[in-house]
């Protein structure tokens, strides 16, 4: 079930500035039986993400309405995009935009479900990721580097490919954020110049300051991923997941990928 | 009037990855008495965007034949959207997309009248834009840098912002191509890294080349621009144009904008 600005549809206008420009953000979150798992922090997120990008943010309590609306009773994903709605042709924003809400249920992906592999197959990726500090962290419509870094592989037991961007830093997964452990510490890129800073990170940030655990956000090299002692990625959709191959390289568990999980899904925020 | 794959419509599906991910191209191109102006430049670009994200081309009739079909009898824009077609969610491009073509008509802007100043007043943009080779000179859509650049000003009197990458190296208008003439040879930005290669540019480098004008493609900074003899941007909808004021610095004529108008609208090609 699709509903486009609180009605059930098929379509969005073929004038919206979603599709002209990319002009949206959107977010991509999990549900079960019928409600969205972590929704403050999304709600969050989106407020955030709608605010850097000049966008009105629905109203919380008739959006997470909408999500409630199309989520199967199952488990399952909702995604939610909003647009700065339709427009005259021109880069220009309207002057009072009415901004569009696309609200959609979706399956879980194959890598999401219960009889899928726990851990997860990875490869690097040959684009190098634009800086652009204005967009980044933002989860927002422009996401041709993603599509273009996904087209490298179409091997199904890869489930992610890590990005570098055009300094050489490691950024994190096309569909995810990264997180390694090293010597008793949790190290995760800067998303400073690039990349989408998600939810899962967020609330593992949280969850390890409040945990006591050192937590470094910086510059991270390919080699510093490679010398990890766990690899792992993160999204609200998959959780954390432990890396156990990256191209040739692999690890045996070491452990963190447990712990976060379980720090990722406290209820205590 | 809006074609949507051929057929009239106001609407595109929702699941369209044009608008989940900016996941296609576009074309602007503009009519006169129903038919486009510099088709075959126009085509020619579109074909190579198309490859350059491997979607696939629409055939070059059929497409011709849309847009006469929605353009106005007198003057007008028609706008070409070729996207990757609706699919599951996920970056993945589909194994074989139907690719979305959409095709419609809007007037003139209120700049490209008749009526309008010929020459342009332009400003700086603060934006820096991001370089990324494996997007720069296509004209895709993911245009949130156009939209936050001319999201900086709404002086109706300013045309055009002039924008720089993150180097510092001028790159163009958030709209339109830049052209300098300086002691009797012209310059234009490298888009090497950045930036949208239009069919003005092209066919103006052509026209130049056939005309023997020196032509300079490189890298350009601001104070090239500050002190060339004439400043001008280019596009499909206005032609060239004359900038007379960027920001505190004005121009008086050179004679190169009328020059490089007659050469753009040669038919030679």
């Amino acid at each position: 079930m699709i509903l486009v600005n609180g009605h059930p549809a098929e379509t969005v206008d073929a004038l919206d500035r979603g599709l002209a420009y990319g002009d949206g953000v959107f977010r991509t979150l999990r549900t079960q039986a019928g409600q969205p798992l972590w929704w403050r922090d999304h709600y969050a997120k989106l407020a955030k993400d709608c605010a850097a990008l000049m966008l009105a943010c629905p109203d919380e309590a008739g959006l997470r309405a909408e999500v409630c609306r199309v989520a199967g009773a199952g488990e399952g994903v909702v995604k939610i995009v909003i647009t700065r709605g339709s427009g005259a042709r021109g880069y220009a924003p309207p002057q009072d935009p009415v901004c569009s809400r696309i609200v959609l249920a979706a399956p879980l992906p194959a890598y999401a479900r219960p009889d899928a592999p726990v851990d997860i197959v990875a490869r690097w990726c040959a684009l190098r990721m634009a800086r652009q500090p204005r967009l980044a962290g933002i989860k927002h419509l422009n996401r041709l580097e993603n599509v273009l870094a996904r087209a490298e592989w179409d091997d199904p037991a890869i489930i992610e490919g890590l990005l570098c961007d055009d300094s050489g830093a490691v950024i994190g997964g096309v569909m995810s954020n990264l997180l390694i452990a090293k010597a008793g510490a949790l190290f995760t890129p800067d998303l400073g110049q690039c990349g989408v800073a998600g939810v899962a990170r967020t609330r593992l940030l949280r969850a390890m300051a409040r945990r006591g655990v050192p937590l470094h956000i910086g510059r991270l090299l390919p080699d510093a991923i490679l010398a990890a002692d766990e690899v792992m990625i993160c999204n609200s959709v998959i959780g954390v997941r432990r890396v156990c191959r990256l191209d040739d390289v692999t690890w045996t568990p070491a452990g963190w990928a447990l712990l976060l999980n379980d720090a990722l899904n406290e209820d205590v925020d």
